[in-house]
């Protein structure tokens, strides 16, 4: 089938062979490449991508063209993001074009929106006029979004057809399209009206139309709009145990897939982000990422935490006097302002990975709060009671001991409720749930900490 | 096809309609359930299992007999731990046993598994021989293993068959068969030689053999023994974009696969385990873990916590002199404190995150830390040449400042190196590279953090 036929079955894929072979013909841009044809011999190309990676950017051309286009291509899209922008950089524009018509639709236009406007560019314009459009329209949908991660080569199935016509058609395409387990079918507007495995056609009388198959299934027709948060997409298949999810825009037509194991780079992504973003380190930071770039992302929060340690330093400035007089308060206080940091952390990390894995929902999410001031209350009370203990044995100072203890448990109430709630008020505010929250849940643990055990000191112990 | 047939397609589901009719006139131990049909009203799986958690228990056993067996099963599947282990426990086991029956046998086995020793056997007793013995069998390999996790619902195929009986197979049998997207050819031992897509059958011509298709394409054999860690498992399915991978033994004798619904889950688990372990609060805690598991989960590492905190106060003691002479090393030093454990939370957080996403190559780990320092080193420079402007600024005290400055650039570079070796001496260590991982870098940022600045201030400033 040439990639012009607009019939019931629509495959966006590229007509590999036929393409390079047209493209050889015409274009004499750059030295014409004579690749490899692909063998067993060959890598797989996420083992080609660790190999390039670990090759300098030199070397890396040379062994691009040395294995098969679409072994090359492909391990391009499995490289990692730095490396990738790199390399792509600085490859012939046309080269660097054909590479891209052999990625699927949607790995092109990731690496090519990572790339330099002017780059970019200049690669747009050596592309084929049908994948450069294709690649265009992709472009506009955001990154983070549904859209910005569907996969466009999909089965659509046209619903009055026969279960033994759609056979022939998937059998006539199935070089064309990625992953044909799932067949989409469509009315005459290209309206998605429901999904059907290979397995579901197997099963089927020859002569039943798939409209008819579909009204017997009484299936839940799952599906996203184009415009919906990467992670919300990622969550819908992994809770109703998908291998893809269908794309759709208001209108309920098709626009694309994203398959499973688009998600499972989004769900790896999401984690690191996470915990990565939480103590203000870089979302999409590596072992190989260039260190530099790692002091870009997290210097700017190291001087915010200057600055919101300086909030908790001017606290126990305010008692610089008590301490003077009993310099075993400031023996003490670090435990205090460490324990509720703990106590906190442990709120925090389980909201986290809870709004990671569930979509909002504000009622649940906030009664989980006193949930975890309630766990807090009685490790509280439990760790306050040791460390009296150890107090009183160690100062023989009963309303030491006693001050101790008190400043402990409020803090550590404190901390598990601050923890438990930043999450919850940064996505409250529109932003990202993790970022930095560590580091805004110290300065309050802290703060508190001190001000807690420094002030009862000061009015228990010191008056 | 009954389920007692073994030709070339081995078959390893429940042959459901005809069992529960055979179950019906066989069993009277409790009362018979007329089970409804499923129809387009009836909830999806994972929505029922929502529902079933937010019921008290007395209320759940009702609404598992208001939907049909099919979806009342998979919802259990779905459910969260502790609710699931509560629900299965109250349950007459002649039900729980049916119900058991209908979900793919690697779920029943993971509830199984969770269920009392008492509780299990009961069930297991009530259970039809032949599930009983396969979920005994898979009882046998360690839940974190791939064999722990493996489907055995799978469709295997002769590599003699040509693939037009191949496909008449498929098609006979895709009613038993969860996700017969991959074919898995095997020789006449059940040794497994190669995996062949629908897609793949279906692009071939109908005379072929299965072998011969096999020899052309060509392909890299991707698979996992049954003893090896679910989480390699999970990393080599995403690395290789597959749907699926196939469990082996020792003797290349194909056991189950692991699909990719699986590796989702497995992925997500693993990311609220760093994430919660980190800090010390439970793996599997959510926020509708009851909150006594939380308690117990957390309070022991808090309990560590307090004896390592007491470490770093020791440290203060050793300087309580000069905290009485100055009482103003008290309010600065939280500063150095908290500025190198958010350093080292950076190492930490990035180094466990590359623990998860990659294979552990000792070298490309350990060169990291360099890595982690060179950046704590840039960073420390300017945080310490802030730092020490302003305390400069604010108390006119050119030694206090310099002092402030060199802890602090000291102390960042000692928590970048512990953040980022931590993790991996935990793993050479044969233990979870998370686990209470913030708990001991907070404890050497903090005693080398009172350490270096009280150290170098009684130094310097008090001689």
């Amino acid at each position: 089938m040439s990639k012009k036929q607009k019939n019931t079955i629509k495959s966006y894929s590229v007509a590999k062979g036929n393409k390079r072979e047209k493209k050889q013909e015409s274009e004499v841009n750059y030295q014409e490449v004579n690749w490899p044809k692909a063998s067993i011999d060959n890598l797989h190309p996420a083992d080609a991508a660790d190999k390039l990676e670990d090759l300098p950017l030199e070397k890396q051309k040379e062994f691009i063209l040395s294995q098969p286009i679409e072994i090359s291509a492909e391990s391009i899209a499995e490289m990692e993001r730095h490396e990738r922008i790199a390399l792509m950089s600085t490859l012939p524009p046309a080269l660097a074009a054909d590479l891209l018509e052999e990625m699927s639709p949607d790995d092109a236009t990731d690496i090519l929106s990572e790339l330099d406007p002017d780059v970019r560019a200049k690669i747009l314009k050596k592309l084929e006029k049908e994948d450069a459009v294709r690649i265009k329209d992709l472009l506009k949908f955001d990154p983070d979004t549904a859209g910005g991660v569907m996969n466009t080569e999909i089965l659509v199935l046209d619903r009055n057809l026969t279960v033994d016509q759609a056979i022939q058609l998937i059998r006539s395409n199935a070089g064309e399209i990625e992953i044909p387990y799932y067949a989409y079918i469509v009315d005459e507007f290209r309206h998605l009206i429901g999904v059907l495995s290979l397995r579901d056609l197997l099963l089927s009388l020859p002569a039943r139309t798939l409209k008819d198959l579909l009204q017997e299934q009484q299936q839940h027709l799952i599906f996203v709009t184009y415009d919906q948060d990467k992670e919300e997409v990622a969550r819908l298949l992994g809770r109703y145990d998908l291998l893809a999810i269908p794309v759709v825009d208001y209108d309920m037509r098709l626009l694309g897939i994203v398959t499973a194991d688009d998600v499972i780079d989004i769900i790896q992504e999401e984690a690191s982000e996470d915990m990565q973003t939480m103590v203000g380190a870089g979302s999409d930071e590596t072992l190989s990422t260039p260190w530099v770039y790692s002091v870009k992302k997290r210097l700017p929060w190291l001087i915010i935490n200057v600055f919101n340690s300086a909030i908790s330093a001017y606290v126990v400035h305010l008692f610089e006097g008590s301490i003077a007089q009993m310099a075993i308060l400031a023996v003490l206080m670090p435990i205090v302002a460490n324990q509720a940091g703990n106590t906190g952390q442990q709120s925090l990390a389980v909201m986290i990975r809870q709004l990671a894995l569930e979509p909002f929902d504000p009622r649940k999410f906030w009664s989980a709060v006193l949930r975890e001031a309630k766990i807090a209350l009685v490790n509280g009370c439990v760790v306050a009671l040791c460390v009296y203990s150890g107090v009183y044995f160690w100062t023989h100072n009963f309303h030491l001991a006693l001050v101790m203890g008190l400043a402990l448990l409020l803090d550590m109430i404190l901390g598990a409720v601050a923890g438990a709630s930043i999450p919850l008020i940064l996505k409250a505010l529109g932003r990202d749930p993790a970022q930095a929250s560590t580091i805004f849940l110290t300065t309050l643990t802290d703060s508190g900490g001190f001000f807690t055990f420094l002030g009862l000191a000061s009015w228990l112990l010191l008056r």
